[in-house]
């Protein structure tokens, strides 16, 4: 057999002793081939394929640990099948709990985990030390108004994060943007007002053929994420979601209860909630408080922590937010009990305890202040600086005739500067804005770029997409994982989000048009 | 109160005799509005919002049925949003079993439902009063032309239904190309011989971000249905992919005990396999058989059995199958327990049953047709299903390089015939049609065109606008009133409304981009 680091799947059986081994044996097959031992005769098969009983040890009467080990590529890198292989069948057995799950490091290779993670959705809010707080808009039935009147009275009293109820659910599209807009701006209100950068997380819920409109229209709104349920969704859909689109991933554990709660059976709560979700690529994990409505034990809640943000391969850590039921008077215990890299999320209790939700968020948020005194708030980190995008300034006339001029210029349009900042590198490019930033009525805007020896564009993504005209000097494109060189009157299409980066490789300038999406989403880290 | 129809999920809870009342209520409020009942005021909220406990009947000591009424608006006519609604934050509590649950017809009406379902497949086979037989490929790690064989000889020996293990999931795309091409030529090949149409399933298993690249090949492939399994997945990302690509869907049970197999906890078997997946539009419903290796008692899988083919609305019946360690000596119970509405699914015992697959399949189909003699095999009708209402493109592909060819050419792209119909009057124009109509997703096309010697466009006008990048030549731009001279690399806009001609005025051939919105008016006549 291949000695090669497996998937281990720690399993509570219950069994009589006298059966435990065939049982054992039972899963390594079923969970692999489905086929009974007697009609596996293939070497390769059994050597490569079929599972690997690795430990058998007894807990208490009738009821034995199990540890089988399956070959890495069982998973095809796949998250649906990683769940598939290592419980898929077997649920439908009885008294079979996954209760952990080792992963090799060639697996979690494979998964990006938390795009944001604590250390930089620390850096996007600017809040340092002390735990964030968060609410959700309630209940569903309410007024527009209302709903946008707590998400702005949540952010100025000093809130971190407003996400919707996952009841929240429109009927439409055209419901889901009115609402989402509302409370949008709203929050953007709120924080112009007060400097800080609270996050509004809308709930991402939609006909699987419709979800993707929901989320462009989410990134176009300028939000930087979502609540989504990972078991409503199917799970590796709301990491394609929170992936594709680049936004931050605040998972909620509706549904999970049914696969979690039977003590006897299931999948342990920190091996869903924890790793798999953590492996989706949940930035912040949801899961009921211990002492709340549903009174998940210290215990329960503790391992749930402990896998959002132990180390995972290179893996980001996520927050964990315990949740459901928590009050002003428990915030000490929860403080004690999960430190400061966590998200209290309080919802009731902010609408019950004070006056007015802008009085409850700000009672809630000294509170906070006061039991981490060491907390430090700064400037948040909203933007990405992109080499393609420019902020919108004068525009210098629409004219009808733009005269090419030496050295590639043109009359009426100045080239502008264009430099890079924070975190993506770029270098020796100019831009000319020739048509689009001006006043001209069309769906596209016209620029043109130039690339000095040595130049390149930042590396980035976004939904919408680039036609590309080379007009001198030649170019390295790459485009996903193509690359290639581009020589003048190539044209060259980028699909969205398809990570790109443009660089000079001659001596000379590197020049070409580029057309784009007039109304179009800002570039994202790849 | 609203006395529209509502949905009405009936829960089964251990609870105190003392305690059910407001255990009752709890999740009629936290079901909908997540907040305690003190902070509902708003009459339109408790009217049309919050749950209403119908009913409180003690079972035995300790345990009691409840059902609740829900507003059906409340679904938001998805299934995700319903098992929300129903089970999504109480699966957190511990013995609280969703028992089953009543829809009413304005939910039901939302959604399409099995595609085929039983009448339709029959069609299709050709195959009437009796089980259809089915088998699966397998096991996993198997050669490319073991699998083949077992498909090849399944349908060759008189199978109905030969799918992949749900195990047979692929590291990448191309190999599942491969898999899936190989396993299709080796049942049309069979088919091709028997004069019968024995269908192929391929598990659709895939990233959530590729996976419509996978149906689409499923698709182009000319087959007709694929293995989904909805828990891993996420059950309305199976309902999309059935039926946007119109595909037979044979739904696999995987990871479904996780939500089903305590008996106190969970999600009832037929709720959950039954109508839940009827309503995602399985047209065949995988369970574990009685007496099989997972030994689902008779009176649960007649209960799944009775929720897949019952009257639903205005739903189409789906097949039940049970399967899972399925014998020749079994058949009997099985055709008495299922009548001729079923799928037999024989995997192992088929494998080995006789000498081989081919004889193996040869006996089990004999004996269905023994035991149900009054059967009829007609001319399959393969072409009846829609499912090619698939658009196919039209243009000349989506290529992210389109390398420029001499005499101002380019990859992949056909110069188009640029002929005048009548009213409008034009010359010697040759067009390219780079970008936009051929699946590109821009809001703009890009275009190359040429005017020969003495060549000019028509006269015309239209709301959108036209972008012109020259490239070679010279040539006589005319724009409202305006009129000049362009030579390569000037930038003419052409703004909405103003009436605009183009020729060349010279004697080498004028050439330039034009860049036009993709949504577009017709031009007019000046």
């Amino acid at each position: 057999m291949t000695e090669s680091p497996s998937i281990r799947a720690h399993y509570r059986l219950r069994a009589p002793a006298h059966d435990v081994d065939r049982l054992a044996r039972f899963i390594a097959y079923e969970q692999t081939v489905e086929l009974p031992e007697v009609l596996i005769t293939d070497p390769s098969i059994l050597a490569n394929i079929v599972g690997r009983v690795d430990s058998v040890a007894p807990v208490t009467e009738g009821v034995f640990d199990v540890c089988i080990a399956y070959q890495t590529p069982l998973a095809s890198n796949q998250l649906g099948q990683l769940l598939n292989l290592v419980y898929g069948n077997v649920s439908m057995l009885q008294g079979i709990r996954l209760r952990a799950l080792e992963l090799p490091d060639s697996l979690l290779r494979q998964f990006s985990g938390p795009r944001f993670g604590i250390s930089r959705l620390r850096t996007m809010l600017g809040v340092h030390g002390r735990p964030l707080l968060a609410t959700a808009i309630k209940p569903r039935g309410s007024s527009l108004a209302r709903l946008a009147e707590i998400a702005y009275e949540f952010a100025l009293g000093g809130g971190d994060i407003v996400k919707d109820d996952q009841n929240l659910v429109d009927p439409d599209f055209e419901s889901f943007k009115r609402r989402v807009d509302a409370c949008a701006k709203a929050v953007a209100s709120a924080n112009a007002k007060s400097g800080r950068n609270c996050l509004y997380f809308p709930h991402l819920a939609a006909p699987a053929d419709q979800i993707e409109r929901y989320a462009d229209f989410v990134l176009r709104s300028g939000l930087k994420g979502v609540l989504l349920c990972p078991i409503v969704l199917g799970i590796d859909s709301a990491r394609m979601l929170s992936e594709q689109y680049g936004l931050v991933f605040m998972a909620h554990p509706a549904l999970t209860g049914a696969l979690t709660q039977s003590s006897e059976h299931g999948i342990a709560h920190d091996v869903l909630l924890g790793t798999l979700f953590r492996l989706a690529g949940a930035d912040i994990g949801v899961f009921p408080a211990t002492g709340g409505r549903f009174d998940y034990s210290r215990e329960t809640c503790q391992s749930i922590s402990r896998a959002l943000r132990e180390p995972l391969g290179a893996l980001e850590s996520a927050f964990p937010c315990p949740a459901g039921g928590m009050t002003f008077q428990g915030l000490k215990v929860l403080a004690d009990d999960y430190g400061p890299d966590s998200v209290f999320l309080v919802g009731g209790a902010l609408h019950g305890h004070a006056s007015s939700v802008l009085q409850g968020t700000r009672e809630f948020s000294a509170r906070i202040a006061e039991l981490f005194p060491e907390h430090q708030h700064c400037d948040p980190q909203t933007d990405f600086v992109s080499s393609c995008e420019f902020n919108p300034e004068q525009g210098e006339g629409v004219h009808t005739l733009l005269g090419f001029l030496p050295g590639f210029n043109w009359e009426h349009r100045q080239i502008r500067s264009y430099k890079g900042s924070g975190e993506l590198a770029f270098d020796g490019v100019r831009r000319v804005e020739l048509i689009g930033k001006n006043g001209e009525q069309a769906d596209f805007d016209l620029r043109y770029f130039e690339l000095a020896k040595g130049g390149f564009t930042s590396l980035e993504k976004h939904l919408h997409t680039h036609v590309i005209i080379v007009t001198c000097g030649a170019g390295l494109i790459q485009v996903g994982d193509e690359s290639f060189q581009a020589k003048p009157m190539d044209v060259i299409y980028v699909p969205p989000l398809e990570v790109h980066q443009i660089s000079n490789s001659a001596d000379e300038p590197f020049g070409f048009f580029c057309v784009v999406d007039h109304e179009r989403d800002r570039p994202m880290r790849p």
